[in-house]
């Protein structure tokens, strides 16, 4: 590996340098005005992986965002990995807390700060340019297919009937995924659980106009309020989420797999001020970790209705809205919780209301068995790179389309993240650490040299 | 009055094109880009007061938006009406649901439609008309005084002071307010009663940052459900407000109050349809039309938080708002309200958030007596133009400057106003009838007329 290092260690400032080209692009997908620079990112990568080495790369349109696809194949009867990453990005707002521009990265403390620096695109873009180092170098030892999509933050709509299209183009062995983070620089880990996800939003419509709070208050359900009040209800006192039905299909752990679980080293003092906050919150009975590793939870992601302006205007506001999503764990079904949503949501919405409610997105959750052999390969790369062995880890976040490949392809997906909890993805001044994106790049060459073994 | 009569109708469409140059000025004193219109929107009318008699007209400046007073002494023994209007107008959001232009009044169905067309442009400028006509036929008999604010929509913060500063200027046997509404254009009526209100808004802070709601979901509050369930919390299944003290000082009607108070025509089923609502809410244990009048109420006026774009975003807000108004009865006192709310809020809020909790504005209820000399004067002339004697109404409205008008100066308000339910004061398609703009115009020199007797 002296060779691989080496090249890698010659061509940092090249490597950070494109990277930076590929920040550049505003590739937010939730935002339609956005569609040219998806095209636009997609064409970039494409060219990007032909120049590092690939076969040959294609732009492959959906009825959304197009798929990147990608391979080189150096022998058919070897291994092969399949680099799964999203180049589209989170929107950006709100727009006034970014320290620099979101979309002109910079360096500052040894971090690169813009949108996407870590997720996912220059988490993607470790794979490309270990690749790169690889075929620079001629120690490539697996087949390598990349499949990069552009709707992986709006729910991979697509990606699914592109797998079922494609089967054979996409067969490999393993599913390579950088899209997650570890515990710490300190103690590395590979995240073998991710959460599902069932994204609704709901609408309460009240009077057919905005109405004088004064010359109706009091008489007149007002939407904002009975909203309030219908979300609040979803949660009760112990932090239970109170949808009938709703945790038939949790799967309990046993005492073992929590005592397994919160192995994890965990400071929650550190965590508490970490995000400046004075007590969690979460359902009694669980441990933080739990919290988000394993129980489902119920958030609201966005609330709005009435004057938000500047001053004050006396309006009982014709209706309100809120976009409302929820964290599952196995073997909670997405599309059934969705629909045990609705019926309850409709359910407790008072006579003096009309309701809307909008399945927006969702996934399965997804667990990553430690003994297969990607995870020893992985295993093994990291111990290298890092000097210690890394935590199996249950991640609270979703990647829905992971469990899509399991389902559609019959593949097993890997996620091996080098993001960090301060990266703040989804987030104002988004990062990753100079130090997290090149160990990225020394760990991956490892792992496929392992995983061929 | 035959002369007047003639005068009026020889002069309508004058009338209407004036009003239409007023309208034309986007006085929204609640938003500060709009602080040149509101000087300018002054100057106007102090020029247009001058125009139709006035001995002088002043724009007086205050902390905030400028006052115009205006004036005509005809002889220092006679009776004085002191007109009070406001020239400010409520921000016109949501933009997209006008149908026209708010600022560029048009006409339609005999109806004039923009921002401020009754409220309260259409309303102040019927007085100005009148007193025109009153001047230019020479049947003036009482000395007039105009006082027209720029700040109604915001709390007239500054016209206490000016109140305050000029009690001599300000002297008058009567304060005449068109600023309210009509229950119908069949049956007349005269507020008599208005609601106090305190004006709130709040604020629930969680993580210093926004957070990926996968990786933080469950664990971590979240300031918008936290701020749901805090104000739904404010109100009980009763629709009773639960902030401790809140009802200490609520006058209760006794039986034969609450009879004569049921008395205004109402029809429940007519109210429901012209709001397109199912069914009504409200406090247990009275009628529709005691809870806007009589009954105090919590309104949230406008509630953001988090992503609100298009599309879905699995975030975790940092922080979350509402700004929420209460309208209050005799005898309670909106800053002891305000007090009590700021005080319950923080005492409800979890150890997991911090809370900013802000009074925005506020305003003490008011009651006119039904037996001065005034009501009676206004009895009579809303009696001649409509054909039927005017009801006493209790609007669920406030004008908090009313009641300070009588702390300051000493001098009692009475409400002649010619709105309508239908107007859509403070919605978007805001309207004003020209048979009630010009109703109005006939009423008011008779109001005059009984009043000098």
């Amino acid at each position: 590996m002296d060779d691989m290092n080496k090249y890698i260690e010659q061509n940092r400032n090249r490597f950070t340098d494109e990277l930076f080209e590929l920040l550049r692009i505003p590739s937010v997908s939730a935002q339609s005005e956005h569609k040219p620079d998806m095209v636009r990112c997609a064409e970039w990568l494409a060219a990007e992986l032909v120049k590092s080495g690939a076969d040959h790369a294609e732009v492959m349109p959906t009825d959304g965002n197009p798929v990147v696809f990608a391979e080189k194949i150096i022998d058919p009867s070897a291994k092969t990995v399949l680099v799964y990453g999203h180049y589209d990005v989170m929107p950006v707002d709100p727009r006034e807390e970014w320290h620099t521009e979101p979309f002109e990265p910079v360096i500052r403390d040894g971090r690169i700060w813009g949108r996407g620096a870590d997720d996912d695109k220059g988490q993607l873009f470790m794979h490309c340019k270990a690749f790169e180092a690889m075929c620079a170098t001629d120690t490539l030892p697996c087949n390598v297919k990349f499949m990069l999509e552009g709707e992986e933050e709006i729910g991979s709509e697509h990606l699914y009937g592109f797998c079922r299209d494609n089967r054979d183009m996409l067969k490999a062995d393993i599913i390579l995924v950088s899209d997650t983070s570890m515990v710490s620089m300190d103690t590395p880990s590979i995240t073998c659980g991710l959460r599902g996800l069932t994204y609704m939003e709901v609408e309460v419509i009240g009077p057919d106009k905005d109405l004088h709070s004064g010359l109706f208050g009091g008489a007149v359900a007002n939407p904002a309020n009975v909203l309030a009040r219908l979300v609040a209800s979803l949660t009760d006192e112990n932090g239970h989420i109170t949808i009938p039905h709703f945790y038939d299909d949790v799967r309990e752990l046993t005492d073992a797999e929590r005592e397994a679980f919160n192995k994890v080293p965990f400071d929650l003092e550190d965590y508490k001020k970490s995000l400046d906050i004075d007590d969690v919150e979460g359902e009694k009975g669980y441990t933080t970790m739990e919290r988000t590793g394993v129980r489902p939870s119920l958030d609201i992601n966005g609330i709005w209705g009435g004057y938000i302006g500047e001053g004050t205007k006396t309006v009982i506001p014709s209706k309100a809205s809120a976009k409302i999503s929820m964290r599952l764990v196995p073997d909670q079904d997405f599309n059934r919780i969705g629909e045990l949503f609705e019926a309850h949501f409709r359910a407790i919405a008072p006579a003096s209301v009309k309701v809307n409610v909008k399945f927006l997105h969702g996934g399965a959750p997804y667990v990553a068995p430690t003994d297969m052999p990607a995870y020893k390969a992985a295993e093994r790369a990291i111990t290298d790179t890092f000097g210690k062995k890394p935590l199996p880890f249950y991640s609270g976040g979703s990647i829905p389309i992971i469990s899509g490949f399991e389902r559609i392809l019959g593949i097993k997906s890997l996620l091996i993240g080098f993001g960090l909890a301060k990266d703040a993805i989804h987030s104002p001044n988004e990062s990753f650490g100079l130090d997290q994106f090149f160990k990225g790049i020394g760990t991956i060459p490892l792992f496929y040299k392992y995983f061929a073994e």
